[in-house]
């Protein structure tokens, strides 16, 4: 009778979905003060180490003058973001940001279009992505050390 | 004395936040170039679906020329979002992406400035939305087949 | 013999990860008409209260003319992206949506810039954010009562 209880218990657990989660720190550190780049690999390395299923992962620039963003992997296109990002949000001197001391008012404003942060499905343990979406890292500010922080959280 | 554990367990099982996932694709094809789709029934259906009553779910654009956002339901603003982003990233032949033969990069920057996903609560196993927020699909080069993935995440 | 059975119950509940949520609503309500509202403590509070050790939280405005967005805490650089939106997303008479009655299209157009969400990770029981970053309420169309949503989701 108390095998009987045993087997009961150890039919049910498998079908408790227990819940995952991992965070990894990108450090990037780009040569251009604006340079888009691809770190799609790295969020994928991500979510098999995880090994989450089932769930979502978020991928966010740690810093206010850097982005992250999802779209084609394409170098024309990629300088048409750039060329695009500079008509919109100029660099020029007279930011009120800049009586700070600082100079790069217009990476925040640019960054605030490219977006902070993508949140991406995980499906059957891989990025449910669409066949051109990549993931994108765009510094606005660069030259120095910066982060990219990855949280996986799923079943 | 062995029912008495057993109850035990029974009553302890209810207690335990079991978390379930649900994804879906919904097939999107819009009949003009540029338009705005309202897709709030269709995600709160995959909601109901799911069972999940406290939990997030992430409504996602899965191509990179098109675009998912929440705002108003009033056509006058519709027209206003297409007008307003012709002036921000118009539809012109010299773009470095269009070295490629592709014809359609103000597309991927008119999508970047509406956003590629919307990430919405669930409470109490429906869509946790504002009294005027719907959720759209925006399309910036269509007339053909597209994809919104809808992932549910929670308990 | 049953008392064996017990404690191997007891031994396994604690590596189960128990999912965790909840729901908060910061209620807004702004004296000028336009402004940013720095809610980085009220969402601290939240993933606190929440309990919620590894997972994430979703600070959304759940209003259309209202935004919930990340960047820095510098005086000079909120009046900068104010000037900076009425110059992409200009308040003018001649949008179609103002034949319904409303005078509010620009803020429709400055909340789509700024976003409506921002979903940030919760890491050893707080909030994983970058040394500078900071949550923000940008409200553009104030003067009257408006909600913010909090939702914390993790174990």
């Amino acid at each position: 009778m108390n095998l009987a209880v045993l087997s009961f218990q150890l039919a049910i657990y498998p079908k408790i979905a227990i819940m995952k989660t991992l965070t990894e720190y990108l450090i990037m550190q780009t040569k251009a003060e604006r340079e888009i780049v691809n770190i799609t690999g790295e969020v994928d390395a991500a979510v098999k180490k995880s090994g989450v299923k089932e769930g979502i992962v978020l991928v966010n620039a740690m810093h206010i003058t850097a982005s992250v963003f999802i779209n084609d992997e394409e170098s024309g296109l990629k300088q048409d973001f750039l060329t695009w990002l500079e008509k919109l949000a100029p660099a020029k001197p007279d930011y009120h940001h800049h009586q700070t001391g600082e100079s790069n008012a217009d990476a925040h404003l640019k960054r605030t279009i490219m977006g902070r942060e993508v949140v991406v499905a995980i499906t059957k343990g891989a990025l449910d992505l669409g066949p051109w979406e990549q993931i994108f890292y765009g510094e606005f500010d660069g030259q120095r050390k910066k982060r990219v922080l990855v949280k996986v959280i799923g079943e």
